[in-house]
């Protein structure tokens, strides 16, 4: 068991060995969600803690399902209820939830290195479910089981990330993981929004779109997030979608076999066009069923292994 | 099984079979929830998602408890901590939920329509749990099982039901029920909040409550809701009270045999007065505990009749 | 089954034998929850209503877990999406509950007396989890728990319990147990948080906590509430913290067996030094950890002996 006593902060960390040994587990879990019983008992007298200093329904909910379908006890904590407010610090947290011997802890929070510093005060294990903009692995281990499902190889594999990377912790872990099993990233968007510094990751960068469409086996568009809007380093929706949105005319430019993927909430008319949000190509939704099958397969190896 | 893979939108798609053998089946329920062990594992390794659009913490405490005794995973999202906020439509909601592979869905949304348009994207089931002023079905239903209950013949019983028509699901899903079960059914208010269009429902219009109340065997009162007050459609409270509020004198007129309804939260003083709210013939804490009863039934005959 | 069909409003309905027979029943299962599978099926079929009317991540996630690991169905309300809101009684709260036929309910509420009202019109159980400046009855039981698990005999203890004690729950609560349990109890804090009536309780009052550090066995530091600041009977926090805040100096005059305890979550810097708040004498985690335990002790107790 290669996660043995692991916690997972981020890709980085991972192995190939490790990465595949997830995608084999989450494929048997994903054949037990679709099945009539979609639940076993593996995990049944263990906590698993959702602490959400963020926001998300959807991350929260496919990690609270995959605990569920483990037989696990899960406890759902979010930010805007809890005694952060009354001035908490993280470490105190921490050895708080340690106390109450909680088996693993799946935390997002805004700041990077917040799962990290919370781990050391714990003997449970911990999953990064996104901590600012350092990185988001339960995410890319979804998007690269998604496709490895497809049977495409990823060596040499050309794969585009498309959007807002400078602020994406789903680039940088999409990035690493690709990198890692042996895929070609090519970054794309506006110039302010890919610094030249992630040239070091061993990827290319292109600010035209047109330009490499016709080559890429994966275009995987990141969320435009709307919040973000009027920062000066953005364009308008508009701009940004004319130039990097996916539409029919990009469509047809694309190989008749390449996926399209997006880890949602999608921003249909900005990023992707209403139409090609629902065209053939698209994997999205494989993305989603995924994600409850990779989590599942992370809280079985870890907590399992952590015996 | 009549329910066999079906959705309940409203009472509107129930046929009078469908409807008895709901009741036949809550009554089941309802003994287990009064049981020492109130619980069973007819619904293990289900998932049910309790997705509010607007706040119930009654309906959707209601629907957990029966999802729970039944043994099933219930997950709550609600619509303050939801993606909802970050733009995704109702549609991409219910693909991304469907990918997670959830049995049913209890939707309340602020709009009718909502819970049908729903469905159509997802392979789960759909229960409404109140949608706009459309229909409130499992309000009406755990209504009509504790009419059933008292032992009363629906054929030609009386039945007053009293308040906002105008804008209540419950009073439509209600005036639905009682006819299809052969019921006559009196709406009584304001002219204001009685548009004539409900005639239409075979129903009649009264707006003197005191011509009616002696000839009534269910006196159903629906909730003013407060937060319309100032609305130039709306009475005072006092004025309300004095109309159409139940009180002792009121209480007097009644048959003996004659139960008073309230879907709760109740306005004490407001459609009801302090004592009439405790009175023996009240039956409103029926309601409740035959609304966890029919939840069950329903969750248990949609559940495992679309196997 | 001493605790058998009762309640729980205060420590003060609480005899010497019930408090023992909790504190046996918490070792099993502090036991328990350091075990592998961290679960029994105690409770199956029984409904445990977190009813929370002030936020409280910390006492409510305590009870959340300690009844899952007991295997109840547990379903949480917070006040903020509760129906409260829309002016239900308390009274018609319980009612309603009851009514969904919950077996216990645990309660939080800013008004003193609340669980014991709710209680009046349910036919479940109720536990106190905070009542305005009343009792917290569950954090005694579990400074108690955690004195006694030290091995130190009740008879004659000294115990200091530092603070605000005019707006404690807990000092209050802590209070009854240790003087039901032969301890001696000193209260320390400014004068304006201390009346005299506190004399009443056959307690020793001091404002000079230096004067009487070197004689306790225990020193029970309450949590400063920052929300008071500003309040005029409130010193500054940095006078606060010279006068009655464990520092690393006043720890040395502590004797060397003495233990710290703090109900959390801590503000460091105010009534605790960072290094203080670390030391080997502090007891604050085993208390956390005890916490969960206390309350799988008292739903047990409870909930089997209403049987």
């Amino acid at each position: 068991m290669l996660l043995k006593n692991r916690n997972l902060f981020g890709i980085k960390d991972l192995s190939v060995e490790d990465i595949m040994a997830i995608f084999e587990k989450a494929k048997e879990f994903k054949a037990l969600s679709r099945s009539k019983i979609k639940k076993n008992s593996l995990l049944r007298g263990k906590t698993v803690v959702n602490l959400f200093f963020e926001n998300s329904t959807r991350t929260r909910s496919s990690f609270e399902i995959a605990g569920k379908r483990l037989g696990a006890d899960v406890i759902n904590m979010s930010v805007s209820t809890s005694s952060i407010k009354k001035g908490e610090s993280l470490i105190d947290t921490a050895k708080t939830l340690d106390a109450m011997k909680a088996d693993l802890y799946v935390i997002r929070h805004s700041q990077a290195g917040a799962p990290k510093m919370f781990s050391k005060y714990v003997s449970g294990q911990v999953i990064n479910a996104g901590d600012g903009v350092h990185e988001h692995p339960t995410q890319a281990l979804l998007d690269g089981f998604t496709i490895y499902e497809t049977g495409k190889k990823f060596k040499d594999l050309n794969v585009a990330i498309i959007g807002d990377i400078l602020h994406s912790r789903v680039a940088r872990s999409d990035i690493y993981l690709l990198k890692k099993l042996g895929a070609n990233v090519t970054l794309v968007g506006p110039a302010t929004l890919i610094p030249d510094e992630f040239k070091s990751f061993g990827v290319e960068i292109e600010n035209n779109l047109d330009n490499i469409l016709g080559k890429m086996d994966v275009i995987n568009l990141l969320r435009i997030q709307l919040e973000r809007q009027g920062d000066s380093l953005f364009p308008s929706l508009d701009e940004y979608h004319n130039f990097f949105g996916l539409n029919d005319e990009r469509l047809k430019k694309m190989k008749e076999d390449a996926i399209i993927m997006h880890p949602g909430p999608m921003n249909r008319g900005v990023e992707i066009s209403f139409d090609v949000a629902d065209c053939k190509q698209q994997v999205i939704l494989d993305q989603v069923e995924n994600g409850v099958a990779i989590r599942m397969a992370l809280l079985a190896l870890i907590i399992e292994g952590s015996e």
